[in-house]
């Protein structure tokens, strides 16, 4: 039989209704910051997102020839996409932008739990404002959609890009060798930042300080460490100060509780100032499920682009996290189940004729009604009526239409009333309003 | 600069409220009638579409090789996936299952107005009832999508392949020549038909009346004629008194107004029963938005399929179909715009700080509120405010904080008043409740 290909998910109703539900509380958290949805083709030429320098991403990407010969590529992350977007068409708005989005992303790696080849990211980017107030929108914007289920144990911790790259730089370590630290930084892998750092020939001492820097994390208090080792250095002191400025605004937007975290380097290269992470306490090794900070793509664009600030939730793993806190979905379906009564082995077509009738001014008013389809006799239709989690039957037959009635049943307590067929809809409206 | 990939869209954030909203309004019949969403992967191994005949949607396929060497393909329908999820998994839950989706299709082909390299289809598919109840249901189901909007001009054409392979098989058309003729038929192309029955030596009479038979659309009493005409061909005499039940019952879900239509041949070769299209009148020659009918996928999965039935809306067609009739949508969104009093070049940052947590405390309270995030002065932040269609601002400067206060103006009216900063949450939350 043909599979499913590796990596990839189908979505089961239940599923659907669980990430739906999700999906639309984050939904409601943007729109209540003023943020608009936009959305962005599946694929792209595939050198927006090879410009960039961030090669991790790049290696993952499925790339094909389209029948013209040019090369696309399923897209990795939205950021990339949100800032063409913007190029070509978005900037005549009136700016600060504030742009929300959720779709699939492509990665060719290793399937593992909260690991797919296609996942999903919610994400927000704000264009166009200024510093610190735009940093701290996005922040507060990205722990309102990690709460806005009111369950779990997430921890934001924030950083600095730019401060970062000015300690190593004070440490004598160029562009070429910060590049080539960061992702041990961003793994907070002391061994393998402490065999890098030797193969520098940075002085065991400065080696030491250096790796506490980047890899203890600390409340506000790390910023006066911070400026003490920087003292001399006005350019990254002035950073330093405009990051306390933004963390007084962050506690006024009632975000508090994180922690200051300058190791935090991102795998992509673009960023730029502040940044920060979100984690998930309950999910163990892969527990980043939100990520984000101040960025610029004008390396790729080749023009100036306007302050620009974002994030994305990986929303997959976010559910991850939402499960093993016991996350709450209603499986009922909270429905009327229309059953004919069916007389031997076919349905009498007049009993089915009323049935029809009966389900279309059901909705009609309103009123969520499945039908039978299968023409199955009357226990084997409550029972799946039953199954399927339906409130109310509504039973027709051959006596009934005689009569001008139907019964309705409670498919909780069991209990049956006879209805005036023209009555059946307001009756049954009064139970759904 | 980086282009879009040719045939593929952006949508900004007023083409995705548009989206969203007659997403859910489909979304809200398909509850109504108790169908539940499921989702699949954007690509699958490309041997699940190619295994079957219709080659006109596998030559426009975005097919390539993944890192393991494997052919996947962007999916360019969705039946054959959630068969395929049908046979893996879906198969274990209780029968009839009822299932809709909304996602996006994939085909290499010339774009044009109404027809683009990646495009979204919204449908629905009843697995396991039985006909005719299974057809009545999946066509009213299709028509109230259609109606969901309250308007437009939209005719809805029944057909029946069954029966339709019977008469062309009265004329000595074996399968391999009726496969021929099909995209002829389903096009209306008479002369197209003239030819292939002339070079199939169909003689001139008989061919000129089996082009008015697949050519007419007609009301019921078409049934009739055909009737005359299969007059000794039992099996498919059996099939129009079935399709005749099926009208009848369909009438009772409220689905009124119809033609027949016997030339419906549709391009997927898996259909088998009844058959329809919708289209919308308003869109000229790419006019079909919808079509569906009784269908079976068992030479793909080698295995018996139950009775199954579905169809598909051209979701980005429909919503062209809309706008030709003036959908309206309102473009306000709403919210509030809290502003703070910048003072020179630059926010005070006590201003900003209590800026923030008026934000803050209007969200909390589920007030939608907007905030300055680009440090402008007051005009140009309210005359952003207007452009973004806010209906209150929330004024706050150092004056206002010392007097302990906020100023509210009516962004429509103009009136200002002033309000206790703690009681700004609960006087906007009355205007907005």
């Amino acid at each position: 039989m043909i599979q499913r290909p590796r990596g990839t998910r189908d979505f089961s109703p239940e599923e659907m209704k669980k990430r739906r539900l999700i999906e639309g509380k984050i939904t409601d958290v943007c729109k209540r910051f003023g943020y608009r949805e936009v959305a962005t083709p599946t694929f792209e030429h595939a050198e927006l997102f090879t410009r960039r320098s961030g090669t991790g991403i790049v290696k993952q990407m499925y790339t094909f020839l389209d029948k013209g010969g040019r090369e696309l590529a399923l897209r990795p992350e939205f950021t990339a996409q949100i800032m063409r977007f913007y190029e070509s068409e978005l900037r005549q708005l009136p700016k600060p932008l504030k742009l929300y989005y959720f779709g699939n992303c492509f990665r060719y790696e290793e399937p593992q739990k909260g690991r797919y080849r296609e996942f999903w990211q919610f994400g927000a980017e704000a264009i166009g404002g200024s510093s610190p107030a735009s940093d701290v929108e996005i922040i507060s914007l990205a722990m309102a959609c990690i709460r806005s289920m009111g369950i779990g144990n997430f921890e934001l911790r924030i950083g600095h890009v730019g401060i970062l790259k000015h300690i190593l730089r004070k440490y004598n370590l160029n562009v070429e060798k910060q590049g080539a630290l960061m992702p041990f930084i961003d793994k907070c892998d002391t061994t393998g930042l402490k065999n890098k750092l030797e193969e520098f020939k940075i002085p065991k001492n400065d080696s030491e300080r250096l790796i506490e820097i980047v890899t203890s994390k600390e409340d506000i208090s790390k910023l006066d460490a911070l400026e003490k080792l920087l003292a001399e250095d006005k350019e990254s002191l002035s950073m330093v100060s405009k990051w306390r400025e933004m963390l007084v605004l962050l506690n006024a937007a009632g975000v508090t509780g994180y922690t200051i975290d300058i190791g935090i380097a991102r795998g992509l290269d673009y960023y730029t100032g502040v940044v920060f992470e979100i984690d998930a306490a309950s999910l163990g090794a892969e527990k980043q499920i939100c990520g984000g900070g101040a960025y610029s793509l004008s390396e790729v664009f080749e023009t100036e682009q306007p302050y620009a600030t974002g994030f994305s939730i990986g929303f997959d793993r976010f559910i991850l996290a939402l499960e093993s806190e016991g996350i709450k979905i209603d499986k009922k379906v909270n429905n009327v189940y229309v059953a004919p009564l069916v007389d031997g082995a076919k349905a009498d077509a007049e009993v089915q004729k009323k049935a029809f009738e009966l389900a279309n001014a059901l909705r009609t008013h309103g009123i969520p009604a499945n039908i039978d389809i299968a023409g199955r006799n009357i226990n084997k239709s409550l029972g799946y009526a039953n199954t399927i989690g339906a409130k109310y039957a509504v039973i027709i037959g051959g006596n009934e239409i005689k009569k001008g009635v139907a019964i309705i049943k409670d498919m909780e307590s069991g209990e049956q009333v006879e209805v005036k067929l023209k009555e059946v809809a307001a009756y049954l409206a009064k139970k759904f309003s």
